[in-house]
């Protein structure tokens, strides 16, 4: 069976986006540089159906994780960077555009009701009311023996470890100080998880590191 | 010449103590398991007089730093946890015992003057009150060609980050969240230091990174 694994860059001051998120700037200030690393990998460009791309260890963990991904689960706010109702919702689908990178369901956690909307190339966002154990019961269930993707953002990764229900995380951390943002590991304490250890990969522009979640 | 190196450990979530720092808890609460890694290795029993003790490359790592360094720079906290007048520090030496593990000089960041302690096996902390510049060429001049090991705290890394004086940061990341203490990285930004990934060193309890200060 498959596994719900965290795949998330961090800076090394704990930061998963910079400050003040707006819809222009959706990882916040500075934020997108955390993602220096990957923008330029074969692994990530082709499901984001842009050519080219370097090779390499960075690339060869991002593909393994798009290959194992079988369905992905991300709160609302990564999905749109809305809250409440979406008829108010200023930006209801547009930051993951007509052919969204995932190519699998997407199960969004909102409080919110509405009807699935599909996009080409094989992502359907499925939009989950009833909390994260049925959001991740319906993820499971699309998934088969492939892996669970959580793509964030902050506090929906708390809530699942919190819950006890994250089995892994891989954790790119990114050389750069952001200084203010959104903090992964934010109102967690020592008996929120018991990590492990289990495999560290070099790269000269990032480090990633993966922890098994007791 | 020796240069500055920050040689620290700290929690996944960004902490290099835990909460509620006492005389009795010098670490705060939970923070002594940050350092569980060391403890055991030969390389950290033997200069704090311990018999027995486990090589690999979590001792090199050690090692290598312990022999590099010809002197210590922290901070008044990190020497005795007070502050203040000297006459009414209620532990002006207890912390680093009759045998400091350094063996090497030892200069500590204050505002209060104090004649020099000299400690057995070879550890003089020396008082300095007229600021980091000061305490790092006093620190370069004791070094002669060796390392000058900035020790801590937290707000005497930030003041040499700040300050571009800071060459190499060499991190341990414990696989743990403390959830609360002291942060290393707070009230820093993207400006403040310009971080190149140089090292990683594998190892099963700890991940040891190692960054240029540009």
């Amino acid at each position: 069976m498959g596994e719900l694994k965290l795949d998330i860059t961090m800076s090394l001051d704990g930061f998963i986006t910079g400050p003040n998120i707006t819809l222009e700037e959706p990882l916040g200030e500075g934020g997108e540089s955390l993602h220096e690393w990957v923008f330029g990998l074969k692994a990530w460009r082709e499901p984001h159906g842009l050519e080219g791309g370097e090779e390499g260890p960075d690339g060869d963990l991002v593909r393994e994780a798009v290959e194992r991904a079988g369905a992905v689960i991300m709160g609302r706010r990564m999905f749109s960077g809305g809250s409440g109702p979406w008829e108010n919702d200023p930006n209801p689908d547009a930051w993951w555009g007509d052919e969204p990178p995932f190519h699998t369901p997407v199960f969004v956690l909102t409080h919110h009701e509405r009807e699935p909307v599909a996009k080409k190339g094989g992502t359907t966002f499925f939009f989950v009311t009833d909390g994260i154990e049925s959001a991740l019961d319906q993820a499971r269930a699309a998934a088969g023996d492939k892996d669970i993707h959580l793509a964030g953002g902050a506090e929906v990764a708390q809530q699942y470890l919190k819950a006890g229900l994250l089995e892994e995380i891989m954790l790119h951390v990114a050389p750069m100080i952001l200084g203010g943002g959104t903090r992964l590991f934010e109102g967690l304490g020592p008996d929120d998880a018991k990590l492990e250890l289990v495999e560290m990969v070099e790269s000269p522009k990032v480090t990633h590191v993966r922890y098994r979640v007791g």
